[in-house]
């Protein structure tokens, strides 16, 4: 594209740096920033600047953090008893919006993938086993992808806290809610039969 | 979506003001340059307010400019007896991308549209007239879109133009390159018949 202008060609060459945006988005952003105010676009920049300086790790949950503590870790309303072990933010939040959980969180920061190349050293394994004494985690949910190197994790993980007093669970794993039977893919059937639960209706749970 | 830090709110609502780019798309863009050095987002927020603050409107034919000029006007080897006139600075690119056209340009800023309230006086009119003095303008080309409110500038602009001692032509319109001639609509295959031209083989142009 011909720009005929080096600013134009800059700032659209920053736009496309980022993923899923193309040349063409690029620049229907910046000529979108030229029609706004100057002082939309300073603050803009701003607000990412100010986060990327200023975000860090949780120190206790490897979360991202505006401070030592990240929010939920800093909730003293939480139950910091039970951890639920995810591979990444993303994970968290996706939690957290469901509204369900009152625990804790550890972020792993991936999964254990030989063919990647990402061993049980590139995770935050070591911080998960400290934290099991140190809070008296009673238990840990295991909240990671229904893969091979989810599986292989889990399995890993539940041997490195062997050691310790501590219920190991994994998330339920079944046919999603709303889905129809014969769309579930067979293994996700037939576990779900395998793994099948006592029937509760919602009035024993009163 | 619960992001458990203000400022990645903040930097996710910064993104989501812009066209296009919704809540998750934004957060996939700052989880994309947190996993990047601090100085990319320096960098690219730099490019950002570099242009935003430096960029004007080239004072000849309104396009977009690094400085008094566009490097378009600025260029002695285009022809500025010939100008071409546009809507917008994209149509200046897509013009441009072609490498057809060795004259100049003139900005309109969009068409006459009494629906949306834009009359002649919003558009860079009076300034075209001015140029045609000044530079000796012999033909101009209108270039701008084929809707009742492109139709309505052109008859305008060519009232106002008549005055002057200058030839006012409007690009080609008919049946696109490799477009199959059933897909073409009705309008544009009747008027491609009615404005037929002679036919000229390469090896005339030679």
């Amino acid at each position: 594209m011909n720009f005929s202008s080096k600013l134009i060609e800059e700032a659209v060459g920053a736009f496309a740096t980022l993923p899923g945006i193309g040349k063409k988005t690029a620049l229907r952003l910046v000529l979108h920033l030229i029609q706004q105010e100057k002082s939309s676009t300073t603050e803009f920049a701003e607000a990412l600047v100010r986060m990327r300086e200023n975000i860090r790790e949780c120190a206790r949950c490897h979360n991202l953090s505006d401070s030592e503590l990240c929010t939920i870790c800093a909730d003293t309303r939480r139950n910091e008893t039970v951890v639920c072990v995810v591979e990444t933010i993303r994970d968290v939040m996706a939690i957290e919006d469901t509204g369900q959980f009152r625990g804790v969180y550890h972020v792993l920061g991936g999964v254990i993938s030989p063919i990647e190349g990402v061993g049980p050293q590139d995770l935050n394994i070591a911080s998960l086993a400290q934290r099991i004494d140190e809070q008296g985690v009673k238990e840990v949910i295991m909240a990671v992808s229904p893969t091979i190197e989810g599986e292989t994790t889990i399995f890993y993980l539940a041997k490195q806290l062997k050691p310790y007093d501590v219920q190991v669970s994994t998330i339920a794993r079944g046919v999603s809610f709303g889905g129809e039977l014969e769309y579930a893919d067979e293994l996700t059937l037939g576990r779900s039969i395998v793994a099948r639960i006592p029937y509760k209706s919602d009035d024993d749970s009163a």
